[in-house]
């Protein structure tokens, strides 16, 4: 799945940054113009934008100009690429010790038994 | 939070490459020894203990020397932490869309009422 794969490392590329974090987490909000979403940082606006661009290659976020303002959201889509992926592991991580859990259980009965 | 943000960056930063992530599915398994784990990477091996120190270097995993090979294992607190800011950010989406479905439906239901 090399498509799959790109776009699972392009997003977690994206979300290594503390400042594209901090974005992502604003635009969960709902969606901001650009100056806005820039307020808090204390950086300059080109270094920002860098950052935006970063989130907008990778599919985070899609940008839009209206008027003389450029509006940012979030998409959801890629974002849940990437937490799907976590989860599936998590649950995968999980399920094994469930099952370590259960045959040590087992075993411990056996044991007992055979005293 | 720096330590938590650089441990978030670290984390993100490990997983956006596809050889790391194969990596830690094949931990979530159970840990396993540095040539076994290497075996279907088609990468000679200093390329492979590169990704590993990746991953070792931001906590997801660790190794240990056992006689003459070294083993590796997950660590599944490291990895949580990434999951959890995922869910928590995924959350807030699920409750903001839930809000605003709510709010379109009293919506409707009020233009109904006034019709």
């Amino acid at each position: 799945m090399p498509n799959y794969s790109t776009s699972l490392d392009l997003a977690f590329h994206a979300l290594s940054d503390p400042t594209r974090r901090a974005v992502v987490s604003r635009l969960v909000e709902g969606e901001l113009p650009v100056t806005a979403l820039a307020e808090p940082f204390d950086m300059a606006l080109p270094s920002f934008t860098q950052h935006l661009k970063v989130l907008e290659d990778c599919g985070l976020i899609v940008s839009e100009k209206r008027g003389r303002s450029r509006w940012c959201r979030l998409v959801p889509q890629r974002f849940d690429e990437a937490a799907d992926w976590m989860m599936a592991e998590r649950e995968r991580w999980s399920g094994r010790l469930d099952r370590l859990e259960a045959y040590l259980d087992n075993k411990q009965k056996g044991e007992k038994t055979n005293a």
